[in-house]
Protein backbone atom coordinates (compact mmCIF):
# COMPACT_ATOMS: atom_id res chain seq x y z
CA UNK A 1 0.00 0.00 0.00
CA UNK A 2 2.35 2.43 1.25
CA UNK A 3 4.53 3.98 -1.32
CA UNK A 4 8.04 3.93 0.53
CA UNK A 5 9.45 7.48 1.23
CA UNK A 6 13.46 8.62 0.02
CA UNK A 7 15.73 11.12 2.35
CA UNK A 8 16.43 13.24 -1.09
CA UNK A 9 12.65 14.54 -0.18
CA UNK A 10 13.43 15.59 3.26
CA UNK A 11 13.57 19.31 3.88
CA UNK A 12 14.72 21.19 7.04
CA UNK A 13 12.55 23.83 7.86
CA UNK A 14 14.58 26.08 9.78
CA UNK A 15 12.07 26.96 12.41
CA UNK A 16 12.58 23.58 13.56
CA UNK A 17 15.93 24.86 14.67
CA UNK A 18 15.06 28.21 15.25
CA UNK A 19 18.19 28.20 18.31
CA UNK A 20 20.46 27.67 15.08
CA UNK A 21 21.69 30.28 12.83
CA UNK A 22 21.25 30.15 9.37
CA UNK A 23 24.83 28.68 8.77
CA UNK A 24 24.20 26.93 11.90
CA UNK A 25 21.46 25.19 10.02
CA UNK A 26 23.03 24.79 6.55
CA UNK A 27 26.16 23.20 8.06
CA UNK A 28 23.70 20.85 9.81
CA UNK A 29 21.88 19.76 6.78
CA UNK A 30 25.25 19.25 5.06
CA UNK A 31 26.70 17.52 7.83
CA UNK A 32 23.64 14.79 8.02
CA UNK A 33 22.74 14.61 4.52
CA UNK A 34 19.72 16.24 4.58
CA UNK A 35 19.50 17.52 0.60
CA UNK A 36 17.13 20.88 1.36
CA UNK A 37 15.93 23.83 3.51
CA UNK A 38 13.33 25.83 3.79
CA UNK A 39 14.59 29.36 4.96
CA UNK A 40 13.09 31.68 7.59
CA UNK A 41 13.26 35.30 6.84
CA UNK A 42 14.55 36.51 10.00
CA UNK A 43 17.26 34.07 9.91
CA UNK A 44 17.80 35.89 6.60
CA UNK A 45 17.89 39.34 7.98
CA UNK A 46 21.05 38.43 10.28
CA UNK A 47 23.18 37.91 8.44
CA UNK A 48 21.48 39.88 5.20
CA UNK A 49 20.38 38.47 1.89
CA UNK A 50 23.42 38.56 0.29
CA UNK A 51 25.59 36.27 2.86
CA UNK A 52 22.84 34.13 2.76
CA UNK A 53 22.75 33.28 -0.76
CA UNK A 54 26.61 32.97 -0.63
CA UNK A 55 26.45 30.50 1.94
CA UNK A 56 23.22 28.44 0.49
CA UNK A 57 25.12 28.52 -2.85
CA UNK A 58 28.24 27.27 -1.52
CA UNK A 59 26.67 24.18 0.49
CA UNK A 60 24.76 22.40 -2.24
CA UNK A 61 21.50 22.53 -0.77
CA UNK A 62 18.29 23.14 -2.75
CA UNK A 63 15.38 25.38 -0.75
CA UNK A 64 12.08 24.51 -0.71
CA UNK A 65 10.79 28.15 0.44
CA UNK A 66 11.06 30.69 1.56
CA UNK A 67 9.08 31.57 4.97
CA UNK A 68 6.81 33.99 4.69
CA UNK A 69 5.15 36.30 3.00
CA UNK A 70 1.36 37.29 3.46
CA UNK A 71 -0.35 38.89 6.95
CA UNK A 72 -2.63 40.97 4.12
CA UNK A 73 -5.31 42.39 6.31
CA UNK A 74 -4.76 46.23 7.99
CA UNK A 75 -7.46 48.81 8.43
CA UNK A 76 -5.47 51.23 6.24
CA UNK A 77 -5.03 51.35 2.65
CA UNK A 78 -1.22 52.71 3.40
CA UNK A 79 -0.77 49.98 5.82
CA UNK A 80 -2.32 47.78 3.37
CA UNK A 81 0.13 48.59 0.96
CA UNK A 82 3.26 48.22 3.54
CA UNK A 83 2.41 44.63 3.71
CA UNK A 84 2.52 44.69 0.41
CA UNK A 85 5.88 46.17 -0.39
CA UNK A 86 6.82 43.84 2.10
CA UNK A 87 5.57 41.01 0.45
CA UNK A 88 7.75 42.19 -2.83
CA UNK A 89 10.90 42.14 -0.46
CA UNK A 90 10.24 38.10 0.44
CA UNK A 91 9.60 37.76 -3.59
CA UNK A 92 12.85 39.29 -4.24
CA UNK A 93 14.32 37.31 -1.49
CA UNK A 94 13.24 33.85 -2.10
CA UNK A 95 14.31 34.36 -6.16
CA UNK A 96 17.58 34.71 -4.62
CA UNK A 97 18.02 32.38 -2.91
CA UNK A 98 16.69 30.10 -5.81
CA UNK A 99 13.80 28.93 -4.65
CA UNK A 100 10.68 29.24 -6.63
CA UNK A 101 7.78 29.06 -3.79
CA UNK A 102 7.19 31.60 -1.20
CA UNK A 103 5.07 30.52 1.77
CA UNK A 104 1.78 32.78 2.40
CA UNK A 105 0.74 33.02 6.18
CA UNK A 106 -2.22 35.30 5.16
CA UNK A 107 -2.81 37.19 8.60
CA UNK A 108 -5.34 37.67 10.94
CA UNK A 109 -8.37 40.11 10.55
CA UNK A 110 -7.60 43.45 12.40
CA UNK A 111 -11.40 43.98 13.52
CA UNK A 112 -14.17 42.12 14.30
CA UNK A 113 -15.31 41.52 10.26
CA UNK A 114 -13.38 38.18 9.62
CA UNK A 115 -15.30 37.97 5.99
CA UNK A 116 -13.35 41.53 5.58
CA UNK A 117 -10.27 40.32 6.71
CA UNK A 118 -10.51 37.71 4.33
CA UNK A 119 -11.36 40.11 1.04
CA UNK A 120 -8.14 41.92 2.00
CA UNK A 121 -6.22 38.86 2.05
CA UNK A 122 -7.55 38.42 -1.95
CA UNK A 123 -7.06 41.87 -2.65
CA UNK A 124 -3.34 41.58 -1.01
CA UNK A 125 -2.51 38.45 -2.97
CA UNK A 126 -4.19 40.35 -6.31
CA UNK A 127 -1.80 43.22 -6.00
CA UNK A 128 1.69 40.85 -5.77
CA UNK A 129 0.99 38.53 -8.58
CA UNK A 130 2.36 40.43 -11.34
CA UNK A 131 5.62 41.00 -9.63
CA UNK A 132 5.87 37.40 -8.00
CA UNK A 133 5.44 36.03 -12.22
CA UNK A 134 8.38 39.04 -13.37
CA UNK A 135 10.66 36.76 -10.23
CA UNK A 136 9.37 33.35 -11.15
CA UNK A 137 8.39 32.36 -7.74
CA UNK A 138 5.17 31.18 -7.11
CA UNK A 139 2.79 32.29 -4.01
CA UNK A 140 1.87 29.24 -1.65
CA UNK A 141 -1.53 29.97 0.07
CA UNK A 142 -0.96 28.13 3.62
CA UNK A 143 -4.62 27.64 5.34
CA UNK A 144 -3.66 27.69 9.09
CA UNK A 145 -5.39 25.41 11.85
CA UNK A 146 -8.22 27.98 12.96
CA UNK A 147 -7.05 28.32 15.92
CA UNK A 148 -5.17 30.86 14.76
CA UNK A 149 -7.52 32.62 13.29
CA UNK A 150 -7.58 35.56 15.53
CA UNK A 151 -3.81 36.48 15.30
CA UNK A 152 -2.62 34.63 12.37
CA UNK A 153 -4.66 33.20 9.23
CA UNK A 154 -8.10 34.02 8.50
CA UNK A 155 -7.39 31.23 5.99
CA UNK A 156 -8.39 28.42 7.89
CA UNK A 157 -8.85 25.35 5.41
CA UNK A 158 -7.31 23.60 2.54
CA UNK A 159 -10.98 24.13 1.00
CA UNK A 160 -11.08 28.01 1.49
CA UNK A 161 -7.40 28.07 0.42
CA UNK A 162 -8.39 26.60 -2.77
CA UNK A 163 -11.33 28.73 -3.35
CA UNK A 164 -9.25 31.21 -3.30
CA UNK A 165 -6.14 30.06 -5.38
CA UNK A 166 -9.43 29.61 -7.95
CA UNK A 167 -11.04 32.60 -7.63
CA UNK A 168 -7.16 34.62 -8.00
CA UNK A 169 -6.99 32.48 -11.11
CA UNK A 170 -3.34 32.89 -11.90
CA UNK A 171 -1.31 29.73 -11.99
CA UNK A 172 1.20 32.16 -10.07
CA UNK A 173 -0.86 30.96 -6.78
CA UNK A 174 -0.99 27.70 -5.27
CA UNK A 175 -1.70 26.56 -1.91
CA UNK A 176 0.76 24.75 0.70
CA UNK A 177 -0.56 21.94 2.75
CA UNK A 178 0.51 21.60 6.30
CA UNK A 179 -0.72 18.20 7.59
CA UNK A 180 -0.75 19.96 11.43
CA UNK A 181 -3.14 22.64 10.14
CA UNK A 182 -5.29 20.53 8.30
CA UNK A 183 -5.73 17.14 9.52
CA UNK A 184 -8.56 17.46 11.62
CA UNK A 185 -10.82 18.80 8.72
CA UNK A 186 -13.54 16.35 7.14
CA UNK A 187 -13.32 17.57 3.48
CA UNK A 188 -9.58 17.07 3.74
CA UNK A 189 -9.04 14.21 0.71
CA UNK A 190 -11.82 15.84 -0.94
CA UNK A 191 -9.88 18.83 -1.15
CA UNK A 192 -6.55 17.33 -1.51
CA UNK A 193 -7.83 16.17 -4.69
CA UNK A 194 -9.41 19.83 -5.80
CA UNK A 195 -5.91 21.04 -4.90
CA UNK A 196 -4.84 18.89 -7.60
CA UNK A 197 -1.97 20.35 -9.94
CA UNK A 198 -1.64 23.77 -7.44
CA UNK A 199 0.04 22.10 -4.55
CA UNK A 200 3.38 23.90 -3.97
CA UNK A 201 4.46 21.89 -0.94
CA UNK A 202 3.95 19.77 1.93
CA UNK A 203 4.90 19.92 5.64
CA UNK A 204 4.88 17.75 8.51
CA UNK A 205 4.41 17.75 12.41
CA UNK A 206 1.86 15.45 14.54
CA UNK A 207 -0.45 16.91 16.97
CA UNK A 208 0.35 15.44 20.15
CA UNK A 209 -2.62 15.06 23.29
CA UNK A 210 -2.40 16.93 25.03
CA UNK A 211 -1.07 19.78 23.16
CA UNK A 212 1.99 20.50 24.51
CA UNK A 213 1.22 24.88 23.47
CA UNK A 214 -0.90 26.89 20.88
CA UNK A 215 1.69 28.38 18.95
CA UNK A 216 4.70 26.27 20.21
CA UNK A 217 2.27 23.28 19.94
CA UNK A 218 3.66 20.86 17.25
CA UNK A 219 5.79 17.49 17.87
CA UNK A 220 7.58 15.19 16.23
CA UNK A 221 6.37 12.93 13.36
CA UNK A 222 5.29 10.00 15.26
CA UNK A 223 4.50 11.07 18.53
CA UNK A 224 0.37 12.39 17.60
CA UNK A 225 -2.78 11.66 16.18
CA UNK A 226 -2.43 12.60 12.54
CA UNK A 227 -2.54 10.31 10.06
CA UNK A 228 0.67 11.14 7.91
CA UNK A 229 1.39 8.54 5.73
CA UNK A 230 -2.42 8.55 4.32
CA UNK A 231 -2.37 12.83 3.61
CA UNK A 232 1.02 12.46 1.84
CA UNK A 233 -0.13 9.66 -0.23
CA UNK A 234 -3.18 11.81 -0.66
CA UNK A 235 -1.16 15.01 -1.66
CA UNK A 236 1.02 12.52 -4.11
CA UNK A 237 -1.50 11.08 -5.64
CA UNK A 238 -2.52 14.65 -6.93
CA UNK A 239 0.72 15.53 -8.32
CA UNK A 240 3.06 16.84 -5.74
CA UNK A 241 5.83 14.84 -5.72
CA UNK A 242 8.81 17.67 -4.29
CA UNK A 243 10.57 18.22 -0.99
CA UNK A 244 8.75 17.46 2.32
CA UNK A 245 9.93 20.36 5.00
CA UNK A 246 9.23 18.99 8.43
CA UNK A 247 8.30 21.79 10.48
CA UNK A 248 8.34 21.46 14.13
CA UNK A 249 7.33 24.98 16.31
CA UNK A 250 8.34 23.02 19.91
CA UNK A 251 10.11 24.24 22.54
CA UNK A 252 11.48 21.43 23.81
CA UNK A 253 12.80 20.31 20.13
CA UNK A 254 14.27 23.83 19.70
CA UNK A 255 16.04 23.04 23.14
CA UNK A 256 17.06 19.17 21.86
CA UNK A 257 21.15 19.73 20.34
CA UNK A 258 20.46 20.32 16.52
CA UNK A 259 22.52 17.18 15.68
CA UNK A 260 20.07 14.92 17.93
CA UNK A 261 17.00 16.26 16.60
CA UNK A 262 18.15 16.53 13.16
CA UNK A 263 18.96 12.48 13.55
CA UNK A 264 15.57 11.60 14.72
CA UNK A 265 14.24 14.21 12.59
CA UNK A 266 15.49 11.55 9.78
CA UNK A 267 14.55 8.34 11.62
CA UNK A 268 10.76 9.64 11.93
CA UNK A 269 10.73 10.89 8.18
CA UNK A 270 11.18 7.56 7.12
CA UNK A 271 9.49 5.41 9.73
CA UNK A 272 6.31 7.70 9.84
CA UNK A 273 6.00 10.34 7.53
CA UNK B 1 -29.75 46.87 13.60
CA UNK B 2 -29.53 45.30 16.58
CA UNK B 3 -31.86 43.92 18.52
CA UNK B 4 -32.05 44.49 22.43
CA UNK B 5 -31.38 41.70 24.66
CA UNK B 6 -33.10 40.88 27.56
CA UNK B 7 -32.11 39.65 31.03
CA UNK B 8 -35.12 36.94 30.82
CA UNK B 9 -33.04 35.19 28.12
CA UNK B 10 -29.49 34.43 30.08
CA UNK B 11 -28.64 31.40 31.54
CA UNK B 12 -25.48 30.53 33.42
CA UNK B 13 -23.85 27.16 32.32
CA UNK B 14 -22.21 26.12 35.39
CA UNK B 15 -19.28 25.27 34.20
CA UNK B 16 -18.85 29.15 34.38
CA UNK B 17 -18.62 28.86 38.11
CA UNK B 18 -16.96 25.77 38.51
CA UNK B 19 -15.75 26.73 42.14
CA UNK B 20 -19.09 26.55 42.92
CA UNK B 21 -21.46 23.64 43.89
CA UNK B 22 -24.62 23.12 42.63
CA UNK B 23 -26.27 24.52 45.33
CA UNK B 24 -24.20 27.76 45.58
CA UNK B 25 -24.56 27.97 41.67
CA UNK B 26 -28.64 27.84 41.85
CA UNK B 27 -28.61 30.55 44.82
CA UNK B 28 -25.81 31.94 42.98
CA UNK B 29 -28.70 32.54 39.72
CA UNK B 30 -31.90 32.94 42.05
CA UNK B 31 -30.13 36.28 43.86
CA UNK B 32 -28.52 38.12 40.81
CA UNK B 33 -31.66 37.11 39.08
CA UNK B 34 -30.53 34.94 36.66
CA UNK B 35 -33.93 33.17 35.59
CA UNK B 36 -32.23 29.99 33.98
CA UNK B 37 -29.07 27.96 34.31
CA UNK B 38 -27.61 24.59 32.61
CA UNK B 39 -25.89 21.74 34.67
CA UNK B 40 -23.14 19.56 34.68
CA UNK B 41 -23.44 16.01 35.17
CA UNK B 42 -20.14 15.58 37.60
CA UNK B 43 -22.07 18.64 39.83
CA UNK B 44 -25.36 16.63 39.90
CA UNK B 45 -22.91 13.62 40.74
CA UNK B 46 -21.89 15.44 44.06
CA UNK B 47 -25.24 15.21 45.53
CA UNK B 48 -27.38 12.54 43.89
CA UNK B 49 -30.07 13.45 41.08
CA UNK B 50 -32.93 13.29 43.49
CA UNK B 51 -31.42 16.02 45.35
CA UNK B 52 -29.82 18.20 42.43
CA UNK B 53 -33.91 17.64 41.47
CA UNK B 54 -35.05 19.26 44.40
CA UNK B 55 -33.04 22.09 44.70
CA UNK B 56 -33.61 23.06 41.11
CA UNK B 57 -37.84 22.87 41.93
CA UNK B 58 -37.40 24.99 44.95
CA UNK B 59 -35.70 27.91 43.26
CA UNK B 60 -37.81 28.28 40.82
CA UNK B 61 -35.12 28.10 37.65
CA UNK B 62 -35.45 26.82 34.52
CA UNK B 63 -32.95 24.76 33.37
CA UNK B 64 -31.69 25.16 29.51
CA UNK B 65 -29.68 21.96 29.08
CA UNK B 66 -27.57 19.42 31.05
CA UNK B 67 -24.22 18.89 29.71
CA UNK B 68 -22.99 16.91 28.58
CA UNK B 69 -23.78 13.46 27.21
CA UNK B 70 -22.12 11.99 23.89
CA UNK B 71 -17.87 10.80 23.90
CA UNK B 72 -19.43 7.74 21.43
CA UNK B 73 -16.20 6.30 19.73
CA UNK B 74 -14.43 3.98 21.46
CA UNK B 75 -12.47 0.49 20.01
CA UNK B 76 -14.66 -2.02 20.76
CA UNK B 77 -18.51 -2.26 20.66
CA UNK B 78 -18.59 -3.39 24.28
CA UNK B 79 -16.77 -0.23 25.23
CA UNK B 80 -19.13 1.64 22.73
CA UNK B 81 -22.25 -0.09 24.34
CA UNK B 82 -21.26 1.20 27.64
CA UNK B 83 -20.85 5.07 26.49
CA UNK B 84 -24.46 4.22 24.98
CA UNK B 85 -25.93 3.25 28.37
CA UNK B 86 -24.34 6.52 29.70
CA UNK B 87 -25.78 8.66 27.53
CA UNK B 88 -29.26 6.95 28.56
CA UNK B 89 -28.62 8.07 32.23
CA UNK B 90 -27.77 11.40 31.09
CA UNK B 91 -30.97 11.15 29.24
CA UNK B 92 -32.92 10.56 32.09
CA UNK B 93 -31.43 12.82 34.25
CA UNK B 94 -32.10 15.52 31.71
CA UNK B 95 -35.41 14.67 31.85
CA UNK B 96 -35.83 14.80 35.60
CA UNK B 97 -34.37 18.07 35.90
CA UNK B 98 -37.13 19.15 33.80
CA UNK B 99 -34.84 20.33 30.74
CA UNK B 100 -35.44 19.20 26.89
CA UNK B 101 -31.71 19.49 25.98
CA UNK B 102 -29.02 16.98 26.15
CA UNK B 103 -25.92 18.94 25.02
CA UNK B 104 -23.58 16.43 23.29
CA UNK B 105 -19.84 16.42 23.49
CA UNK B 106 -19.71 13.63 20.67
CA UNK B 107 -15.86 12.71 21.78
CA UNK B 108 -12.76 11.73 19.84
CA UNK B 109 -11.31 9.32 17.96
CA UNK B 110 -9.46 6.18 19.40
CA UNK B 111 -7.17 6.06 16.37
CA UNK B 112 -5.79 7.86 13.61
CA UNK B 113 -8.69 6.99 11.76
CA UNK B 114 -10.77 9.97 12.61
CA UNK B 115 -13.55 9.10 9.63
CA UNK B 116 -14.58 6.03 11.49
CA UNK B 117 -14.24 7.89 14.66
CA UNK B 118 -17.40 10.15 13.27
CA UNK B 119 -18.89 7.21 11.81
CA UNK B 120 -19.05 5.43 15.50
CA UNK B 121 -20.51 8.86 16.74
CA UNK B 122 -23.23 8.95 13.78
CA UNK B 123 -24.18 4.96 15.07
CA UNK B 124 -24.43 6.01 18.58
CA UNK B 125 -26.51 9.15 18.32
CA UNK B 126 -29.02 6.64 15.96
CA UNK B 127 -28.95 4.27 19.09
CA UNK B 128 -30.16 6.67 21.98
CA UNK B 129 -32.81 8.51 19.92
CA UNK B 130 -35.42 6.33 20.97
CA UNK B 131 -34.88 6.16 24.37
CA UNK B 132 -34.43 10.23 24.48
CA UNK B 133 -37.65 10.43 22.52
CA UNK B 134 -39.42 8.42 25.15
CA UNK B 135 -38.45 10.80 28.13
CA UNK B 136 -39.04 13.82 25.45
CA UNK B 137 -35.60 14.95 25.17
CA UNK B 138 -33.89 16.64 22.47
CA UNK B 139 -30.34 15.71 21.44
CA UNK B 140 -28.55 18.71 20.57
CA UNK B 141 -24.67 17.71 18.56
CA UNK B 142 -22.24 20.50 19.77
CA UNK B 143 -19.71 21.30 17.17
CA UNK B 144 -16.26 22.10 18.95
CA UNK B 145 -13.43 23.95 17.59
CA UNK B 146 -11.02 21.94 15.50
CA UNK B 147 -8.35 22.42 18.28
CA UNK B 148 -10.45 19.71 19.99
CA UNK B 149 -10.43 17.51 17.59
CA UNK B 150 -8.14 15.28 18.70
CA UNK B 151 -9.29 14.88 22.30
CA UNK B 152 -13.25 15.86 22.68
CA UNK B 153 -14.90 16.15 19.61
CA UNK B 154 -14.22 14.53 16.14
CA UNK B 155 -17.41 16.92 15.02
CA UNK B 156 -15.65 20.19 14.21
CA UNK B 157 -18.02 22.30 12.13
CA UNK B 158 -21.36 23.65 12.30
CA UNK B 159 -21.57 22.12 8.59
CA UNK B 160 -20.85 18.60 10.28
CA UNK B 161 -23.23 19.27 12.82
CA UNK B 162 -25.69 19.65 10.47
CA UNK B 163 -25.23 17.28 7.99
CA UNK B 164 -25.01 14.16 10.81
CA UNK B 165 -28.52 16.14 11.82
CA UNK B 166 -30.15 16.17 8.91
CA UNK B 167 -28.55 11.88 8.14
CA UNK B 168 -29.51 11.09 11.32
CA UNK B 169 -33.48 12.40 10.08
CA UNK B 170 -35.19 12.38 13.58
CA UNK B 171 -36.46 15.52 14.80
CA UNK B 172 -35.26 14.41 17.78
CA UNK B 173 -31.81 15.47 17.00
CA UNK B 174 -30.65 19.31 17.09
CA UNK B 175 -27.50 21.35 16.79
CA UNK B 176 -26.05 23.48 19.51
CA UNK B 177 -24.24 26.41 18.74
CA UNK B 178 -20.98 27.72 20.62
CA UNK B 179 -20.02 31.11 19.36
CA UNK B 180 -16.60 29.69 20.48
CA UNK B 181 -16.36 27.01 18.58
CA UNK B 182 -17.83 28.42 15.37
CA UNK B 183 -16.71 31.89 14.69
CA UNK B 184 -13.95 31.14 13.03
CA UNK B 185 -15.77 29.23 10.13
CA UNK B 186 -16.27 31.14 6.52
CA UNK B 187 -19.30 29.11 6.08
CA UNK B 188 -20.53 30.17 9.43
CA UNK B 189 -23.99 32.06 8.44
CA UNK B 190 -24.70 29.61 5.98
CA UNK B 191 -24.87 27.09 8.16
CA UNK B 192 -26.81 28.66 10.49
CA UNK B 193 -29.17 29.56 8.15
CA UNK B 194 -29.18 25.53 7.07
CA UNK B 195 -29.81 24.94 10.85
CA UNK B 196 -32.98 26.54 10.78
CA UNK B 197 -35.60 25.34 13.09
CA UNK B 198 -32.58 22.40 15.05
CA UNK B 199 -31.23 25.18 17.19
CA UNK B 200 -31.43 23.65 20.61
CA UNK B 201 -29.22 26.11 22.23
CA UNK B 202 -26.74 29.16 22.12
CA UNK B 203 -23.54 29.59 23.81
CA UNK B 204 -21.35 32.53 24.51
CA UNK B 205 -18.40 33.49 25.54
CA UNK B 206 -15.09 35.28 23.86
CA UNK B 207 -11.72 34.72 22.09
CA UNK B 208 -9.11 36.55 23.84
CA UNK B 209 -5.91 36.80 21.77
CA UNK B 210 -3.52 35.30 23.39
CA UNK B 211 -5.77 32.94 24.08
CA UNK B 212 -4.96 31.89 27.76
CA UNK B 213 -5.09 28.13 27.41
CA UNK B 214 -5.96 26.04 25.38
CA UNK B 215 -9.38 23.85 27.26
CA UNK B 216 -9.41 26.66 29.80
CA UNK B 217 -9.27 29.33 27.04
CA UNK B 218 -12.58 31.27 26.52
CA UNK B 219 -13.00 34.62 28.19
CA UNK B 220 -15.89 37.16 29.10
CA UNK B 221 -18.10 38.55 26.13
CA UNK B 222 -16.36 41.44 25.27
CA UNK B 223 -12.90 40.80 25.50
CA UNK B 224 -12.25 38.90 22.63
CA UNK B 225 -12.75 39.09 18.74
CA UNK B 226 -15.96 37.21 18.64
CA UNK B 227 -18.85 39.22 16.46
CA UNK B 228 -21.58 37.74 18.95
CA UNK B 229 -24.46 40.35 17.97
CA UNK B 230 -24.11 39.22 14.47
CA UNK B 231 -23.98 35.60 15.20
CA UNK B 232 -26.59 35.79 17.80
CA UNK B 233 -28.92 37.61 15.20
CA UNK B 234 -28.09 35.23 12.37
CA UNK B 235 -29.69 32.23 15.09
CA UNK B 236 -32.71 34.22 15.98
CA UNK B 237 -33.35 34.85 12.34
CA UNK B 238 -33.50 31.00 11.91
CA UNK B 239 -36.04 30.62 14.98
CA UNK B 240 -33.85 30.17 18.13
CA UNK B 241 -35.18 32.49 20.64
CA UNK B 242 -34.53 30.17 23.84
CA UNK B 243 -32.13 30.61 27.02
CA UNK B 244 -28.20 32.32 26.05
CA UNK B 245 -25.91 30.27 28.10
CA UNK B 246 -22.81 31.78 29.27
CA UNK B 247 -20.53 28.91 29.51
CA UNK B 248 -16.91 30.55 30.26
CA UNK B 249 -14.15 27.81 30.93
CA UNK B 250 -11.05 29.77 32.27
CA UNK B 251 -9.32 29.84 35.64
CA UNK B 252 -8.93 33.04 36.50
CA UNK B 253 -12.76 33.35 36.11
CA UNK B 254 -13.15 30.68 38.12
CA UNK B 255 -10.88 32.51 40.79
CA UNK B 256 -13.37 35.17 40.74
CA UNK B 257 -15.88 35.71 43.68
CA UNK B 258 -19.12 34.40 42.03
CA UNK B 259 -20.86 36.98 43.16
CA UNK B 260 -18.49 39.42 41.00
CA UNK B 261 -18.57 36.98 38.23
CA UNK B 262 -22.43 37.04 37.74
CA UNK B 263 -22.48 40.81 38.16
CA UNK B 264 -20.20 40.86 35.53
CA UNK B 265 -21.82 38.32 33.25
CA UNK B 266 -25.49 40.66 33.46
CA UNK B 267 -23.59 43.79 32.57
CA UNK B 268 -21.69 42.22 29.29
CA UNK B 269 -24.72 40.27 28.45
CA UNK B 270 -26.55 43.44 27.79
CA UNK B 271 -23.61 45.21 26.35
CA UNK B 272 -21.99 43.05 24.09
CA UNK B 273 -23.84 39.64 23.35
Amino acid sequence: METKLDLQRLSLNQITTENWSLEEAINGCVDHEIPVISVWRHKIAEVGLKEAKKMIAASGLNVSSVCRGGMFPALTSAERNERIEDNKVAIEEAAELGTDVLVLVCGPSPHKDIAEGRKWVQEGIEKIIPFAEQHNVKLGIEPLHPMFAADRSVITTLGEANTLQRSLGSSQVGVVIDAFHVWWDPFLYQEIDKAKGTILGYHVSDWKVPLPDLFKGRSMMGDGVIDLPRIRQAVEKNGYDGPIEVEIINQAIWDMPGDESLELIKERFLTTV
